[in-house]
C-alpha cells in the first residue's frame, strides 16, 4: 500500500517529437524540476527542445540518471516502434522507464522481457497503486491547501506548483502532492486519482496526504471541477479525502461554459466558492477559500489587472494570475 | 459497451448456509423476483430456506433455469471448496454461474476450465463492463427517479424496488435500474457503480439509464450518501449521470451519525434535501425531491406514525415507511 514513487533524476526522452506541443510533458518536468533532470535525449529529426543538455543514454547514466522519462506524447498516445531500441538500451544500462501513455509499457514484449531480465521497472504513471484503503475520515495532523477549479484546464496544477515553489523559497515546510500523470512525473510520485476505482477515491487522497508536522503544508494538485458533468465525482472524492484547510479557486478569465460541454455554464465565482467550501466542510469544518488564481492569458495585457480587481471585489478575496 | 445482463430464470444456490443471514442475497432475489427463480438448491445441512421449491441441478434445468445464482455469502466471502462439484455440474448441465463474491469465479481453475469447455458464462456481478464512456451530460428522454440516502444502509435499494413494484402494479411503464451487486442479481442486470473507475462513474450511470419513451420511468437504486466521508463521490457521480427528475430521500429514524463514522453527523433532513437537490440540478435543473422513505423499524410501533408525521411537517413532503 503506497503511492507511486519514481527514481530520479530523469533523462527526458523527446525522441522524434513533431512539435513543442507534443513535448509538453517534457517541458513541464524540465520547467518545474530542472534539478531533477540530467538532460534530454532527442533524435536528429526532433522538433522540440526543453533547453536541457542533449545526452545519450550512456552519458545520462554517468550523469546520475535513474529513469528515462518519456516526455513526448504523439497523437494516438502510443509508444512508437522507432523508440523501442532506445528504451531497451536504457533498461540494459540500468534506467527505469517512466511513461504516461495510455498503452502500458508491459504490453510491449521487448520492454517487458528486458526489464524483467535486468531488474528495472516499467512505470506507468496512469496506473494507481493496488490496495488503496477505504477513507477513514479521520482528521490528520499537518496543514493542506488544495487547488479547485471552475472547470478543467484552468490552471490547478500550475497554481499548486507555483504556490509550492513560493512556499519553499520562503523557507516554509511544504510538499507538492500530485494527483495526475504530469504532476506525478514532476513530483517524482503521487496517485493518478482519475484512474482509482470510485469507492476508494477519498481513501487514495488520504493516503497521498498523510499525517505530518504541524507546520508542514501539503500543496495538492486539484482535479476536475464540482461543476463538470463528467468529473465532479473525482473532484468531490479528492476534496473529501484531502481535508484541505485552505482552498484556492482557479478560473480562466472569460470562460462562460464548461469546456466541451457548451450547455453547462460556469457558475458565478461567489457561488463556486460557496459550493466548494460547503462540500469541503464535510470532512474539515474549518475549511476556507483563501484566494483565487485567475488565468488572464485570453485578455489584452491592459485589461488583466482590472479583471483581477473585479474578481477580488466580487469575492472579497485576493486574486492573482500566477503566470 | 453494455451493462451486465444475466440469463434468467435462476436456480438459487444456498448450499450449506449456516443461517438465514448468510442467505440474504438468495432471500432478496426470491422475495423481489419469485417469478425469476425456478427453485433453490440446498445441501442436507443447510440452515436457510427462501421458500422456493427444492430442486437439484437436473430438475432446475428441466424447469427452465439458465443460471445458478450463488445466494449465500459465508463470512470471508469466498467460494467454498465443497461447492465446486455442484457448480461444475451446473456448468456441464448448461447453466451459467452468477456470483457476487469478492473472489472472481475465473480464479477457480475447475470452474474456469469447465465454463470455457462448455461455452457457459461465469458472471461476477462485482465486475463492471469494460469500455464505459465519459459522461456526455446530454439530457435524455424518458423520466427517472433516484433514491438517495442520509447514510449507507438506510433502505435505498428496498425503496426503489418497492416503488418500482407499485408503479408496475399501477400499470405504469417502469424499469428498476440496479447499481449494486444484490440489486443486479434481482434485476437480472445493471452496473456495480462502486467498482467503476472514478472518471467513468457518471458515464456508467448514463449508460444504465438510456433514452426511453416519454412516459417510461427508470427507478434507480441509489448508492452511498453525499454526507459519507468515503462514499460521497460515488453518490455524486450517480446523481449527475442518472439525471433524476425526482429524488426520494431515504433515512433511518433515530440515526444521528454516519454508520461506522461516529464523528460524522447526519445533517438535518431539510439540509439533506437542499444539498441533494442542489447537486442534482447541475445536470437536470428541474430535479426535485418528491418524498421521504423512512425506516422506522428501530422505533416502537406506537411511535412510528408520529415520527413520519414529524418528518413530513419538517420537510413539507410525504413521508412513508415502505416496509
Amino acid at each position: 500500500m503506497s503511492v507511486i514513487r519514481l527514481n530520479t533524476p530523469y533523462l527526458v526522452f523527446l525522441g522524434d517529437a513533431l512539435s513543442e506541443l507534443e513535448a509538453k510533458t517534457g517541458h513541464g518536468v524540465a520547467f518545474w524540476r530542472p534539478g531533477q533532470c540530467v538532460g534530454q535525449l532527442r533524435y536528429a529529426n526532433c522538433k522540440a527542445d526543453t533547453g536541457l543538455p542533449d545526452l545519450d543514454v550512456g552519458q545520462a547514466v554517468r550523469a546520475g540518471a535513474r529513469s528515462l522519462l518519456i516526455g513526448v506524447a504523439p497523437s494516438g498516445g502510443g509508444i512508437k516502434p522507432e523508440w523501442v531500441s532506445t528504451l531497451v538500451h536504457a533498461l540494459e544500462s540500468g534506467l527505469d522507464i517512466v511513461s504516461g501513455m495510455h498503452k502500458p509499457l508491459q504490453s510491449i514484449p521487448r520492454l517487458a522481457n528486458t526489464a524483467s531480465r535486468n531488474g528495472q521497472s516499467l512505470v506507468d504513471v496512469r496506473v494507481p497503486p493496488a490496495d488503496i484503503p477505504l477513507a477513514s475520515g479521520r482528521k490528520r495532523s499537518g496543514r493542506r491547501v488544495l487547488t479547485v477549479g471552475t472547470d478543467c484546464c484552468v490552471g490547478k496544477k500550475y497554481t499548486a506548483l507555483a504556490l509550492h515553489r513560493v512556499m519553499i523559497d520562503a523557507g516554509m515546510h511544504a510538499t507538492f502532492r500530485a494527483t495526475g500523470q504530469t504532476g506525478i512525473m514532476i513530483a517524482g510520485g503521487g496517485i493518478p486519482l482519475d484512474a482509482v476505482v470510485a469507492d476508494f477515491l477519498p481513501g487514495a487522497a488520504e493516503m497521498l496526504t498523510p499525517d505530518n508536522e504541524p507546520d508542514h503544508w501539503d500543496v495538492i494538485e486539484g482535479q476536475g471541477s464540482l461543476f463538470h458533468p463528467a468529473y465532479a465525482a473525482v473532484t468531490l472524492g479528492l476534496l473529501h479525502g484531502s481535508q484541505p484547510d485552505a482552498l484556492i479557486l482557479c478560473h480562466e478569465a472569460g470562460r462562460k461554459t464548461i469546456d466541451e460541454y457548451p450547455e453547462y455554464s460556469v457558475p458565478p465565482l461567489p457561488e463556486c466558492i460557496q459550493r466548494y467550501t460547503e462540500a469541503a466542510r464535510l470532512t474539515h469544518p474549518q475549511a476556507v477559500c483563501i484566494g483565487l488564481s485567475i488565468n488572464t492569458s485570453n485578455l489584452a495585457i491592459a485589461e488583466r489587472q482590472a479583471c483581477l480587481d473585479q474578481f477580488s471585489d466580487m469575492t472579497g478575496l485576493p486574486c492573482v494570475d500566477p503566470l
